[in-house]
């Protein structure tokens, strides 16, 4: 079976210590269940600490970068996908992930949220205030869903991989990919 | 000297009458001050609306596609930029226009607000309503502006254009353009 | 009648001082017959040079940019498409010409030729070597096309627009683009 | 230690039955080195022979897709990325391999070889006639290399690797992908 890819998406230099942590929980998490993470791929905030999460279970994390090359980028990107096309390589971000999930919030992670939202994307916001919650309910009711902890949002990704199905692949070498 | 490119953003297929309405009535403004016109270029709502506006002073539009032909394109985009790229051509609008101006809101204009945020662009939220505001506002207090009239948006970009250079140009050809 | 974008693509640092007068020559020529210029929209090369010669027929052009902002693009492109994409907007450049010339040869320029082929559009070989010519025309032999002198290039074009139709659009604005 | 992304380009439906055979056997030779495999991820040509070739080995393949979904993609593909740009993403193949070896020859592929010279990125011309050979050597001689035989191209992209630096990660996940 294919392994199921989930994005964390969130800010990078600005993003809050206690948003760091809850990245870092859930890319451990995520991880623990087998699955692969996709972020920005940058060595900063939300998307550095859900890799170093996912490498504290062992987990496979994929960095689809903004630049050209891979500086700057953080060495916890396993596989890094070069773009060079800076924020143009959001809706890539978006269409490579299974399901999304966003801890804290700036420009460029809500113009990730609005690209699934677009792309028919389900994206779960996880421990968002209100009005961020009600502007993106308000352009996809049924895409948002809401989560405040590491468990609720856990459940909801399992509750979607289980309604959608994914392609098989030939030999066994992704069972592997999880150390 | 060259033309200002005013990006004018907002939904397709779901915009309401009466935002189509205030789109027309704002590429007619625009053009009538010489302005060029930048929209996702697509033959439905706020795109075309505003084109349409433009052509009535005789204004010049560009409309930057998703797709990779012209087809669906809209017939009142006088310069088609097709990218191919889907979403992923929301960076172009945004990083094209000088100043852009939002009606009405779904997912992908959201999209491009947040993006223009994201690159320091200016960007002015025309008749949005109190959620849609607060959240930009959180996210780039000082890139976003608040209009809820043309004659307010038109003020905005004036002011804006009076203290943003643009570099001169050789030949006199742009001055022709406005017709 | 919507007015054909003819792109002239070649290289930029590199290119020859026989290609760049080649490239204003043709500017001018193409800029005469009323039609658009599309180019790559940097301050070098065959981009620069095809840009200043349409100037001098009052000519329109359009420069789609590699780069994040309008720094070091020409002051000869009009109208700047900003892309943030370095290379990958070459597919912009290819998409958006309704048929392309080809002055010299680069790296970058072959990738446009080799787009343009894949994307079944007309590509021009002016005045290129044998090696070039064998190579492409392998690749396509119906859309790559010989021609040695500005005159011949021009009748290529002509032959096309006759039997390609362009939508018609609404004002009359198009009509006074030429100067 | 990071592994190593090699990308293996060359044509989709018009690839001939030799040359996918050398893709298979190319891909395994790939995987069995530990090295990870990038194609253009579609379920035809040297893309799906190359992949497949690799899971013979128990390889980690990554597929770059055109589409906006991953409808038509290789079941080879383990980790699929999904750009929805066309050909827009020939240069994300490009940029996130570290070398390149090209097999067969096709306008699409044409480009990445283009791309990658004009990126600065080493191209294998694995068994190519004698005009493709000197078109590209023209355009970039030191980023060019030939090999005749899958045994060259191992060698080539080894003595490549051994002068240059991957960047080490912290955990020993990738050490596992190689099956």
């Amino acid at each position: 079976m294919a392994k199921p890819i989930i994005g964390i998406m969130g800010p990078g230099e600005n993003a809050r210590p206690e948003e760091n942590e809850m990245a870092f929980a859930l890319g451990k998490a995520i991880a623990q269940e087998g699955w692969i993470i996709l972020t920005g791929g940058r060595s900063f905030g939300i998307m550095e600490a859900a890799m170093k999460g996912a490498h504290e279970a062992n987990g496979l994390t994929i960095g689809v970068l903004p630049t050209e090359n891979a500086a700057n980028s953080s060495a916890d990107a396993d596989i890094k996908i070069i773009t060079g096309m800076g924020s143009g390589r959001n809706i890539i971000n978006v269409l490579s992930s299974h399901i999304l999930v966003v801890i804290g919030m700036a420009a460029g992670t809500a113009s990730e949220v609005a690209l699934a939202i677009k792309s028919n994307k389900k994206v779960i916001l996880l421990h968002q205030d209100e009005i961020t919650i009600r502007f993106f309910k308000n352009l996809g009711t049924y895409k948002v869903m809401i989560a405040n902890t590491i468990e609720e949002t856990l459940q909801i990704i399992k509750d979607y991989l289980r309604v959608t199905p994914f392609s098989p692949r030939p030999s066994s070498a992704m069972n592997e990919l999880e150390g």
